[in-house]
């Protein structure tokens, strides 16, 4: 399971297509996944052609993997088919509520996961866009996804054609806990990102955005409180919409 | 991969202990999952000890795993330690909302499932405990959860003392949609629905109930809505209180 530990993720791909044979096999061995009471409340939209992921891509603030890969997957939770099914057996859903939504989106992030371990077990190279919970409205509209379901990730997969440094981590002890959660004293933050903050790129990170401290280029520039407040009101007005918020 | 295809969730352990070497060297590959921003919103509490573990069993509704299992692990959203390294460098975060709490809640799951694959990769055997969401105030008071740490899931983890029947999974084709989501008819879940609901021990279990059709025991026994409105109650609260609600 080496592949996991030397993982990287894969924004190059090469133009060579990843069969509907292979992409099925994968899918199908990652719903082995853990779900809620096997109930199975996601679904994956599959895009292959050019004109949807040129429709995908603004949602995704046109990062190119988007266009560049053979294909796209979109991860949704779905109570959807789960609620459809109860009505035609006399039975009444009751699963248009957040627990419900969370319950969705758990089941569907186990699988989103598992594929991807899946998919670079086999030679595949993936990209988690962070993006598709940022303008899950967009999303919606373009895949046509009805009531009840709501787009939680996108994947793009493809053959690798770079092999990008791999990324730094945090050391273990800055994530783990034993017993019960011991909160983070001015001394553990300097330890658990020292490392972090020494890397040369990173450095280069903070005098290209003119800042004083790598937590500055979060805080002001990638990931700012109100770009954070804005997305929040979309989240919680698309759930409204998915009927979630009951 | 095909331990994958072949995996069983495993509820019965050998009194058999897991080694911290180990679990720290499947919790450190598991880290290698894709992370929003090389962030890691994510925290993880070991629970070794019994006393935690009889804290921790009525949370899960006394399910005996807990107990029996060598450890538990509690995967928590985690906005707090990235908040403090930017308060400590000088940098204000914005991360106190429901769209971060979703991007660690992501996070989180995406490593407990990738942590569950190298577990079983090297003959562990994992459950995955959906009560997590259902109790998370619990959680929090005995594992002395900060504002900001959320926790999403429980895995209990030790050498496998059962080979269970693996369960039943919809049909490919019943998940997947091409280019745009279809809906499904009546027609659909019909054949979707079909091996489900023709499984002897699902006959069986409609039977115990004393229900017309499975999918009555799962909205009139299992996952009633008033149960579901309960939590979401819950839930809802509890991110309030955690400070994931502005």
């Amino acid at each position: 399971m080496d592949f996991i530990k030397n993982r990287r993720t894969i924004r190059k791909y090469k133009q060579k297509d990843v069969s509907s044979e292979l992409l099925n096999e994968l899918l199908e061995e990652a719903f082995r996944a853990s779900t809620m009471g096997n109930m199975q409340l996601y679904s994956v939209v599959v895009t292959r052609s050019s004109e949807m992921k040129a429709k995908l891509a603004p949602a995704h603030f046109n990062q190119p993997m988007v266009k560049g890969a053979p294909v796209v997957l979109t991860f949704c939770a779905d109570f959807n088919r789960f609620s459809k099914w109860c009505r035609f057996r006399q039975a009444e859903p009751g699963y248009d509520n957040p627990i419900s939504f969370l319950n969705a989106a758990s089941d569907a992030l186990l699988v989103t996961q598992n594929f991807c371990t899946l998919a670079e077990a086999h030679g595949l190279g993936i990209c988690y866009l962070g993006t598709t919970i940022y303008n899950p409205d967009q999303i919606i509209e373009i895949l046509r996804l009805p009531k009840l379901v709501m787009p939680v990730a996108t994947i793009t997969v493809g053959y690798p054609d770079e092999m990008p440094m791999q990324t730094d981590r945090l050391p273990l002890d800055g994530i783990l806990h034993e017993e019960v959660y011991v909160d983070y004293t001015e001394q553990d933050i300097d330890r658990i990102y020292a490392a972090k903050e020494s890397l040369p790129e990173n450095r280069k990170f903070i005098e290209e955005n003119g800042k004083e401290t790598l937590a500055q280029v979060f805080t002001d520039v990638r990931y700012k409180k109100a770009d954070n407040e804005y997305m929040s009101e979309v989240l919680r007005r698309t759930l409204r919409l998915q009927g979630f918020d009951n």
